[in-house]
C-alpha cells in the first residue's frame, strides 16, 4: 500500500540495474585530440559547403512540406530522389545493374551492417572475414557471439586460395558460415584493392559452397588513379551478394546516410527488421540535391586532397620513422596501416600517444592477424598537413620514448 | 578445391539463410493510402518552409565545414546547439531542470526507446505500463519476450491506485519490474493528461517498490489550453526517471530528431550502446537554429490547426456514427481514441477499409484492454480537413456495410 513520505530516500542509481552487458562512457565527451589520427572523419576543406547550402534550400523550398510525413512521400526505402541518383551511381562507378528497389537508405552504413546481421546472424555463426578488418565490424561480430574465420589480405585484397583452404576445412567439419563479409575495395585498414580475378574467385567459392557474400564498399569511391574493378555485387550472377555503401567518406561523415543494395528475398526482410520509423529525410533529400550535380566533381577534388594528405602522412612517417616504419601505399581512401619494429605494443604507443594528444588506431583493434599488436592505423583525412606532420613527430618521439624504437629520425639519432 | 563452371546454378534465395524471426515485408511500398489516419504524421500546412529553409542556410554556411567530423564538434551526445536549447525548452515547457550532459540526441525517439531497452530489459523481464498504449512500444516488449504488466487509463492518466495494488501484488510474488513506463502527457491513444496527483503517487510508487520510471514525452508539447503538470522527470526527487522527448511531433517526424533526458548513472550506458556513430547532424543543426527562434510561436500555430483538424474530425464522427460511436475529446495530440459497438472488431474493419483506401489503427496493435477490438485509433494531424470528412464518411459506410453499425448517420437510415 501507499505510504506517505516515503519519497526521502538514497538517489537511484542505475548501475544497480543495467542488464546490458557493457562498460558505461566514464564521462561526457569534452573535445576531440589536437592530432587526430582515428575515426573515418574527413577533410573540412573539401567539404563543398556554397554548393550544399544552395542545394538545401532549393529542395526545402520545393519539397519542405513532405517533412510533414514519415519517409517523405518515399517509403520506408529512403528519398526516392536519392535512390534515383544512387542507380545511376553505383553502375557508374561500380558497373552494378539495379532499381531504385533494390536500394535501402539507412543510418549510415553501420545501420546496414547492423541489420544485416540481425537478419543473417546469430550467436555461435561461423563468418569468414578479412583477417585485418574494419573494427567496428569485428567488435559487432564478437558481441554478437559469432565465431569468426579470418583469410589474409595482401596488395590484391583476400587471398582466395586461402579462401578456398578456408571453407573447405569448414565444409569438412560440417560448417557452412553465415557469410563472407569483404571489403574488396579500398580495404579497411590495408587499403587494397581486390583484383578482377580474385573477385571472380570469391564468387566462384561462394556458389561452390553456397554461402551469401556481404560487400561492404564504404570507402570505394575513394580510389585515386588505380583502376576499380566491377562489384562483387555486380560480377554476381547467383544473387547471394548483398552490397553495403556510404556517402560518409565522398560528402560527409555527420550526415550519417549509407545503403544497402539486395535483392528482394533479402530486403523484405531488412525491411521488417528496420523499426526506426525511417532514416532522417532532410540529409537524404540534401544529397539527392547535391549528389545529382556535383558528386563526380566534387569526388575528383577530394580525392586530390585526400592524395596530397597521404603524401604528407608518408612524407612525415619516412622522415620520423625511417625504416621502422613499413608500410604499403594505399591507391586510395583515408587511412595507412603501419607495421612497426618490436618491441612496440600499438596498444600501449595508443595509450601513451593519447595522454599526449595524438590519438591512433591500435593494431588489435583492427586486425586479427599475429602481429597485430605491431600495426596502427592512421587516419588522414581530417587533419591538416601541418598537424599530421607534427603529429608523426610528437608519435615517433613518444614511441622512441615507450619502446627505443624508432632510433634513427630526421637523420640523425634520437636521444633518450 | 575450387571448380571451374560451377557458378552455373540456381539463384540464391536469402528466405534459406535469414535467422531473424520476422516476416519480411512483401512487396515495395508504393504511396501512402487515400485517407491516411494511421502513423504520427504532421500537418503539412504547418511545416514552416520557409523559416526553416533560411535557418538551414544560415547553419550550413556558418557550420558546414563540421560536417566533415562525426557529430561535428560536438561528441557522441549530439550536436551541442540543440542539445542548449532543449535545455530551455524542458524547463520551460515541462520543468525539467537539467543541463547538456544529461541529453542525448537520438534518430527519433524510437532509438532512445530501444537504447533504454537494451540498457534496462532482458528477456522475460516485466514491465509496468498503461494498458492501452503506443503499438511501437507494445510491439518492441513483446519482441524482447518481456511480461507485460498494464494499469488502466482514464481522463486523468494512469490509474495509480490500480498501479499501487498491482506493485503491490508483483512484490508479493517477488517480482520487480524493470521499469514503469507512462505516456503522462497527451497519452497515446487515449490523449489524456495525467494529473499532478497521480504524477506524484507513481512517483512515490516507485520509490516505494524501487522501481524506474521510463517517461515518455513525445506528444507532451501538442497540449493545446489545458494545464500542462510538471512531467515526472522534474517532480521526481529520486533520480529514478529517464525522460525522451521528440521533434517530430512538433516540427516534422521526416527529420527523426529526438532525445533523451537521464542522469549519468543511465547516460554513461546508453552512449556505449549507441553504437551508431552518432544520429545525422544537419537535422540537429537546422532544429537547433529553427527551434531557437521559432519553437515557441511555431507550436502555438500549430496546436490551432491541429486543433481545427480534431474538430472537423469529431463533427464527421458525431454525424455519421452518431451515438454509436465513444470517445474521449482530447486536450491536445493528433489522435482520437473510438470505442464502437458490439459487433464491431477493429482488426477487420481495418481490413475492409483499407481496401477502400482508408487506413485506420484496430485497437488491438494500441491496447491490451479486453474490449480493445472494439476501439480504433484515428490520427487526424495529416489528412486535409476535406480528406478527414471524405474519409469518416467512408469509414461510417464500409462499418455498417460489414457489421450493421452505425445504422443511423447523416439524421438518416443508412441501408444495407
Amino acid at each position: 500500500m501507499f505510504k506517505p513520505g516515503i519519497s526521502v530516500t538514497v538517489p537511484f542509481n542505475f548501475h544497480d540495474v543495467v542488464k546490458a552487458p557493457v562498460s558505461p562512457d566514464s564521462a561526457p565527451w569534452r573535445a576531440f585530440p589536437t592530432y587526430n589520427f582515428v575515426g573515418g572523419h574527413n577533410d573540412a576543406d573539401s567539404v563543398d559547403v556554397r554548393a550544399l547550402t544552395q542545394a538545401c534550400s532549393e529542395v526545402l523550398r520545393r519539397e519542405g512540406r513532405d517533412l510533414a510525413t514519415y519517409s517523405l512521400q518515399s517509403g520506408p526505402q529512403g528519398y526516392i530522389g536519392l535512390r534515383e541518383f544512387l542507380v545511376g551511381k553505383l553502375k557508374y562507378y561500380a558497373d552494378i545493374d539495379c532499381n531504385t528497389d533494390d536500394l535501402l537508405l539507412t543510418s549510415g552504413s553501420l545501420q546496414a551492417i547492423d541489420l544485416i546481421n540481425e537478419a543473417l546472424l546469430q550467436t555461435g555463426d561461423t563468418v569468414v572475414v578479412e583477417e585485418s578488418n574494419y573494427g567496428g565490424v569485428l567488435s559487432r561480430l564478437n558481441q554478437l557471439g559469432c565465431k569468426i574465420v579470418t583469410v589474409p589480405v595482401d596488395e590484391q585484397g583476400m587471398k582466395t586460395d586461402l579462401l578456398a583452404l578456408t571453407l573447405e576445412s569448414l565444409s569438412a567439419r560440417g560448417i557452412k558460415p553465415a557469410y563472407i563479409y569483404s571489403i574488396p575495395t579500398i580495404h579497411n585498414p590495408t587499403g587494397s584493392i581486390m583484383s578482377l580475378a580474385r573477385r571472380q574467385h570469391l564468387l566462384d567459392l561462394a556458389v561452390q559452397y553456397e554461402v551469401p557474400v556481404f560487400e561492404d564498399e564504404c570507402y570505394a569511391d575513394l580510389v585515386w588513379n588505380a583502376e576499380r574493378p566491377p562489384a562483387l555485387y555486380a560480377l554476381d550472377k547467383s544473387a547471394r551478394v548483398v552490397h553495403i555503401g556510404s556517402f560518409s567518406k565522398t560528402i560527409a561523415p555527420a550526415l550519417r546516410v549509407g545503403y544497402v543494395a539486395a535483392n528482394w528475398s533479402l530486403m523484405g526482410y531488412l525491411l521488417s527488421l528496420k523499426t526506426d520509423a525511417g532514416s532522417g529525410a532532410l540529409e537524404q533529400m540534401l544529397l539527392a540535391e547535391y549528389c545529382t550535380r556535383h558528386f563526380h566533381d566534387h569526388v575528383k577534388k577530394l580525392n586530390s586532397n585526400l592524395q596530397n594528405k597521404l603524401q604528407a602522412l608518408t612524407n612525415a612517417i619516412d622522415r620520423e620513422f625511417g625504416t621502422s616504419a613499413e608500410y604499403i601505399n594505399p591507391p586510395g581512401g583515408i587511412f595507412l596501416w603501419v607495421k612497426l619494429p618490436r618491441p612496440v605494443d600499438t596498444a600501449k604507443l595508443a595509450t601513451a600517444a593519447a595522454a599526449e594528444g595524438v590519438a591512433i588506431n591500435p593494431g588489435q583493434e583492427w586486425s586479427l592477424q599475429s602481429d597485430a599488436r605491431r600495426h596502427l592505423r592512421l587516419c588522414f583525412a581530417n587533419p591538416s598537413i601541418e598537424t599530421i606532420d607534427e603529429g608523426i613527430t610528437k608519435l615517433a618521439q613518444i614511441c622512441f620514448r615507450e619502446f627505443g624504437v624508432p632510433r634513427l629520425g630526421q637523420n640523425r639519432s634520437r636521444q633518450a
